[in-house]
């Protein structure tokens, strides 16, 4: 089932390469820079059915239902992010409903099909179930600060992808709220036209209204969601590292 | 179930048009050229996963084993399909191997389906599941042919679509058998260079060697098998529709 999980995020990110046209991925180039898109979409293709002919395997329904959910969920969180791209009107919670379907719904995924297989009782499948979910927006909220605070070494990708792409993200949905006159103007040119080149600048006003402190304080909060999902559970080297977990995704730099 | 069936073809087409960058299916723009290729991967995996949703919802291991592997074999087929590009060298018996996966085993899954989901017994699942089989070679055949010898305003799309991917059919496979000299020449650079410029030329020497004439009577073969198939299937006006559907694949015209 682990590989399942890593077979389905593997389709997700060669598909998501194509939809964003990027060009590097964890420091390498993507696989549509490299093959084209056509290879990209059908390999992705091949990956998804691949995943649900592995998942049929065990016999389980409810994993089979959690996994298609799941799925689902995440090609609806890709399209509707697809949809909120160049609008600077976009909310924080209209921000949390796309970041919770395209990432953290298969966290949530992983974590309660391991309860499942090591039959857990039910109390223990719903708090593995909801730490993963934390986690994983978490994770996300995380993954949008770095892409503009990181450097491109570290990250692997280009500093200001989402920008370019016109992705609203939280740093810059909390910064278009405490901004006004040129500085907001800027925020809305930006994001509007999908226009990363004056990233420097877009960085500047973030750090100013202190974005990505905000945005860091929103994950931090997640993190501590996903801890204390656990707290009912026993204490062990596993739920010890599933703490960790948590504070390992606040603090990674790439 | 035959929503389902319906779903995942529909995925597929929308990822093949990004794929074969096609403008229009069906006579219509495609969906890539009106809204662009991220919405029509995205889209895709949205039908692709709540197919998937779906087809766990009646709880029948047998069926998603089915469906989940059929989906799987039409994603190799379809990565065949792209290895093979502009390869003149392909064989008939590659041809097959290619459209059997990646146009028959959606079929076969349909009408095994049917059976399973009828309380067929053994030898009419399988006698149902061979039709399907069979029925969408004799389909994928036809339709190889039609490429070239349809009009865009019948078919619905491009005339010599096929040849401007460099994809080796069977018509060209056959006529590259059976010509030699310049005739062979040209059809060999059309291929390899995926240049359909002088489609007239290659057209005149696909009739002349009469390519069409022996493609279609290969889709005939298969359709007498798919007819052979339901011959242990006792009378019925099901069985007459389910015959008169392999006339139909050979006598389409678009």
């Amino acid at each position: 089932m682990a590989v399942v999980i890593e077979l389905i995020h593997t389709a997700t990110l060669l598909h998501d390469d194509i939809v964003d046209e990027s060009n590097t991925r964890r420091g390498k180039e993507t696989a549509n820079e490299v093959w084209g898109n056509a290879a990209s979409v059908l390999v992705g293709d091949f990956l998804y059915s691949r995943a649900f002919e592995m998942m049929v395997k065990p016999g389980s329904m409810r994993i089979m239902t959690i996994l298609s959910k799941a799925t689902n969920e995440i090609a609806q969180g890709e399209v509707m992010q697809l949809l909120n791209c160049q609008n600077s009107a976009l909310t924080e919670k209209e921000y949390y409903r796309v970041i919770e379907r395209k990432t953290a719904v298969l966290f949530q995924a992983a974590t309660q099909i391991g309860a499942i297989l090591s039959n857990a009782d039910e109390q223990q499948e719903l708090a593995l179930r909801d730490y993963g979910l934390h986690l994983g927006n978490a994770f996300q909220i995380i993954d949008d600060v770095l892409d503009y605070e990181s450097d491109s070494e570290t990250m692997g990708k280009e500093v200001g992808d989402d920008l370019s792409e016109g992705k609203t993200t939280l740093p810059i949905i909390y910064a278009l709220e405490n901004t006004s006159g040129k500085d907001r103007e800027l925020l809305v040119n930006a994001i509007e036209n999908a226009d990363n080149s004056d990233i420097e600048h877009v960085v500047h006003i973030l750090q100013t209204v202190k974005a990505f402190d905000y945005t860091r304080s929103k994950a931090q909060e997640s993190a501590n969601l996903a801890k204390q999902s656990l707290s009912n559970l026993q204490d062990s080297d596993y739920k010890e590292a599933l703490i960790l977990l948590c504070d390992l995704s606040l603090q990674r730099k790439s």
